[in-house]
């Protein structure tokens, strides 16, 4: 492709390091007008392809190198196949169990449309056969049992506090994946059951968060989106605080996420009881708890 | 890295071709016990690094192909250096317009809270200022006159009516990134417009649209999602239909989308005002004419 060997590069003008794409801006020689015309140039490298899966190891990838270790998990660097820069990250797990196995599994995803009916009917009773102790973890960090190096504000109070700290998945240095939870005090499994007596509660977040964040990290209050998840992971009501850059999460896709400003507004300003009225349309995979009591509903 | 180099492949479980990443099965053998274990190695590319903007097609890919190409635009695919196979995708815009140039560059996003106040005095003079050429190509669909012969479903009631036809940006083969959008009939901007008065145009979508898909591409209701955009990209109310696999758009974005069926439970059960009452929260682009006007109504 003669065009493209005749690009001359001037800079940048965005990348995308989810995608890994880039696009360049540059010039290339108009032969007819003997001009130089501006071109860009849009690079996205491939998903690996099937035939790859079976022999990734043997044949396409090489130069493997350990980065870090905890208990099981290993994160390491690696080359495709005679490259001279590292451009695979590789994560192992070893040895697995089946949890894991299912966790990273495909699974078939299904709208869900959860009436406040269904909820009360269907969806509260497996929440709140949720054995107690998958969240005893979120009572010990409210403690200050664990974790209580890692908190950068914590309100004490048992019904409007909260405490605020780095997510697991953030690496702590780039502030464009910025990436926090607020864990509530008060004992309140997800947003269903919020209503006007939880606005002081929300309000106390919304007024708080952005300034702790802002003194911490610098990260202007317009560059930050805080929400919830519905369903969320476990049933304890937490929030999302991202960075706006951070925009391809799948937890930030519309339907199962909730801006918390949206919350206050659709609770403060268009009916105290909209979360015990409004239905709530998500994706749901089919080993889901959740899901499963649905299906056998139906029957 | 000794344990990775042991990693026996069982079988992949899962991939994401947006952030070109795998999950793969396999056992390590534990030389402690002798047994086989079950291990998951998880692989994905890293992006592009800064070093490699500059000399990109000198140093780093190289046998570049070209596949199509319509007008200024070329699409290619190359491999990275010494590679055997092709392993990124190249797009060129030759000649570029200024146009394009701010297309792709990136642009620093603010979150933005607009109340219904807002919206009638600095956010809708912006909209109804745009110029009726710009979506021209709406009312030529609408008309017959443009893409004919894309449409898949046509209803002609000017005020229940809607046109729906494959998106631009899906190649219309592989059904896991199904796109399609629904162009309606009576004249309304946005969902900013939306009242109980248009319950039966946004019924008859909701009824016929899955309707079609499964028929056509026979793919199920309970696997497409139907959203809004707000802000949209132009100013013609149109629903996007996607499969439910396709989740890492940054369309789909909490703020940015609204579920139509969301849309309509906030009408029909809530408030058949709400959208002439919620404040709407969403992320703007600094060079977007609305974020201007907003910017300047501040001051």
């Amino acid at each position: 492709m003669d065009l493209i060997n005749r690009f001359k590069f001037t800079r940048l003008l965005s990348e995308d390091t989810t995608s890994k794409s880039l696009h360049l801006l540059g010039t290339i020689l108009d032969e007819t007008s003997n001009k130089e015309e501006l071109a860009i140039v849009s690079v996205e490298k491939l998903a690996f392809e099937s035939h790859q899966f079976g022999d990734l190891f043997t044949k396409f990838i090489s130069q493997i190198d350990l980065i870090d270790n905890n208990d099981i998990f290993y994160w390491l660097k690696g080359n495709t196949n005679a490259s001279s820069f590292k451009d695979v990250k590789v994560n192992l797990v070893f040895p697995a169990t089946e949890k894991l196995v299912l966790k990273y599994s495909t699974q078939n995803t299904f709208m869900i449309e959860e009436s406040y009916n269904l909820y009360e009917k269907v969806v509260k009773p497996v929440i709140l056969s949720t054995p107690k102790e998958t969240t005893t973890w979120v009572d010990n960090i409210l403690a200050g049992v664990s974790e209580a190096d890692k908190v950068i504000y914590n309100d004490q109070n048992p019904e409007t506090g909260f405490i605020l700290l780095p997510d697991m998945k953030w690496d702590q240095s780039n502030l464009s994946t910025l990436y926090l939870q607020v864990l509530v005090r008060p004992t309140i499994h997800s947003i269903r059951d919020l209503n006007d007596t939880h606005l002081p509660l929300l309000n106390n977040i919304s007024h708080w968060v952005p300034k702790v964040v802002l003194e911490k990290y610098g990260v202007d209050p317009s560059q930050i989106r805080m929400f919830f998840h519905y369903q969320p992971t476990y049933y304890r009501l937490h929030v999302h605080v991202t960075h706006i850059q951070f925009n391809s999460l799948k937890g930030m896709t519309v339907g199962q996420a909730h801006l918390l400003s949206t919350v206050i507004d659709n609770i403060a300003n268009i009916d105290k009881n909209y979360y015990q009225k409004c239905t709530l349309h998500y994706a749901l995979g089919d080993n889901h708890p959740i899901y499963r009591a649905i299906q056998e509903q139906k029957q």
